[in-house]
């Protein structure tokens, strides 16, 4: 069974943890806590030499790590459940598109690790800290809302959830977490309601992991 | 003849260049001038609502945007020209995870509008906006040298560079841009000189493109 190396509040694990959902694939969950630095430890290091979350161990003990890396290979390894991208070349070019403004241009500006190094180099004051990690979600999302907006199918790009409500709902949960009014964003605030209908997101979500705390 | 959306010193915009010169497809170049801000215009505002390079417009008028979801495409849609990605979904994984390091992890977090909006918040001395992009070139550096050091084969992961290559010479010549010290990478910097004596990535060099400035 594979492993899957992560933080219940990380976001680029709960994608994996949605993907992998998706495509009914059972894993072994390890918790590696952000908070208690563990994953600068040197156990992890040896999985990741980047240091970040999360990884994904395979069954012939294969490391991969990136989320976006693993949700490409688990869609192209397993013919399971269902797929993570549509099947026409243009159409997985718009769904990655979208998929990547959030996994290249905002989650990682606004993740854990820049935030503390912004906080080390400027002292900031938590104000200054929400206000920076707002600018970066409300500026994706101004994007992906008019995307969202001339939807004509009831998910973004199809019937069914793809690669980009696999990241989407993670964002969101993070923005709402940090306080963006997501009144702003109401087509993606519907899609992402409408995602969390399904059990694949429900079972992903932070709040029902091993590691959340309460 | 599709039409590639960019900016010569633009980073993301030269990962495309290569990687449609790898794939041997023939382009038209429509320059955006990053620095008159041209992208934050309504013409391009249209192609791309993300306002961000590059955009690459098909023969059949769709406009893709995200790099890396151009370079899928591209990689998906031409069957001519090298392959930018190996053949089983192991290597594949690698490739990506490596090339979204840069992607992802790096590039994002040290370019312009970054940089700009870090600067219009803190009034950042040059020294301390060089030292904010070295950090993060040099912390994803560190992790992708350690890959690079273990290679087996010429190039990354193959005896020809993959879209791993096509996202870190762009990488390369940025960090040399911000005084990044090569030689704490020597695996990267080799793997950086060997693709640079291919005329993909020659043809490619933001000092090539017809709107490069001296």
């Amino acid at each position: 069974m594979p492993v899957l190396y992560g933080y219940w509040r990380s976001s680029a694990t709960y994608r994996v943890r949605i993907g992998a959902n998706l495509k009914g694939i059972a894993y072994q969950s390890v918790p590696i806590n952000l908070l208690k630095k563990e994953q600068l430890g040197d156990a992890y290091a040896k999985l990741n030499p980047e240091k970040l979350l999360p990884a994904f161990k395979l069954d012939d003990g294969t490391v991969l790590t990136q989320s976006m890396a693993i949700l490409e290979y688990i869609e192209e390894a397993y013919s399971t459940g269902e797929h993570l991208l549509p099947s026409d070349s243009i159409s997985r070019g718009k769904v990655r598109a979208f998929a990547n403004v959030i996994a290249s241009d905002t989650h990682p500006i606004q993740n854990l690790r820049v935030i503390n190094y912004l906080d080390s180099k400027f002292n900031l004051e938590s104000e200054v800290r929400v206000k920076w990690v707002k600018h970066w979600i409300e500026t994706g999302f101004t994007a992906l809302e008019s995307i969202a907006a001339s939807r004509e199918m009831p998910f973004l790009f199809s019937d069914k959830p793809t690669l980009a409500e696999v990241c989407l709902v993670p964002q969101v949960f993070n923005a709402r977490r940090f306080g963006v009014d997501m009144k702003q964003f109401p087509n993606l605030a519907e899609v992402d309601s409408q995602c969390n209908e399904l059990a694949a997101f429900q079972n992903a979500h932070p709040s029902k992991q091993e590691d959340a705390i309460g």
